[in-house]
């Protein structure tokens, strides 16, 4: 694909914030039309989502998140610890948040949340086989297992009560590979 | 449900960088296990997205994205303006960004993109019957129409060249209404 186009070049780039969890950049950009503008955004360490199976439902979690100012429903994630693995990533944090890991992980896409402000990617992962963890939970984090159905946990999706873009999207994956050989050869083979 | 043992409880508030798009906040909490930390979060007025069918296809769009560094495809989608109707952003944003508009437009479900770090909301919408709109084009935006079928958008989910969340999940939607009649008169109902 051509796509110079539609390249934004920097300019110059500073950073405006530092805190312990973002980073925000404001540079200054040449648009493909010659003119310039500015864009403002977070650089984040990227992070991995995992949809668990156990006793063929869907191990979720349900903790409060304080920017939406909700307890939500979610799927296992977290950050990437600097130099760590994605797929160490996925089993520490299952462990940690579930109590829960597994050594059969299969990679999907990952996704990108928030491209308007944001360079955070999510790799998605699916995990079978689980078992007990020896991870300890993380303190300052108040967080519950919540075990459902496939279908429950989709309802969920339709009636509004789960909102979070990437537990939606493993779910939605998740009906998917339980339907489709075809995908789960593609996806779950070692 | 009773959440209370969940929640944290805002002590102070600071605006830590206001910026032309980003605004940033720096709150202490105290945690419910008695405890105190700090949480780092966007405040994000909102955006909406819509799934527009055209020619029994899906009208999706090509930008770059400054974040990702990248080009990529896209549902129509934008920020709600101050006051305005979250199906009036809809429309603009439709017509702006790919030429066509639409007055038979139905709500779905809203997702959160980034719970994590923001408290941005988008809205989600599914469009029909388009027509060619008089809404100007957005001057600093490159942008362009890619009409796809959409087993074909879905490839691109599996194949990693499609992986915006909002879009993702507007495309899963999609499939689920066109394949599920229950779905299309719980949602797509006048």
């Amino acid at each position: 694909m051509k796509e110079k186009k539609f390249i934004e070049t920097k300019l110059k780039s500073k950073k405006v914030f530092s805190g312990k969890l973002l980073h925000v950049f404001m540079d200054d950009v040449k648009l493909p039309s010659g003119g310039e503008s500015t864009r403002e955004y977070i650089k984040h360490q990227g992070a991995a989502v995992v949809i668990p199976i156990m006793d063929n439902k869907i191990l979720l979690v349900k903790q409060y998140r304080y920017p939406t100012q909700q307890v939500m429903i979610e799927l296992p994630a977290g950050k990437i610890d600097p130099g760590e693995d994605e797929l160490t990533t996925v089993q520490r944090e299952l462990g940690e948040e579930t109590g829960y890991t597994s050594d059969k992980i299969f990679r999907l896409q990952p996704i990108h949340p928030c491209i308007g402000y944001s360079n955070e990617i999510i790799h998605l992962f699916f995990a079978t086989d689980l078992y007990e963890s020896n991870h300890e939970p993380d303190p300052d984090e108040e967080i519950e297992n919540v075990l459902l159905k496939l279908e429950d946990a989709i309802e969920m999706i339709y009636s509004g009560k789960i909102t979070d873009s990437k537990t939606i999207i493993g779910l939605f994956w998740a009906e998917r590979l339980m339907k489709d050989k075809k995908l789960r050869d593609r996806f779950l083979t070692e």
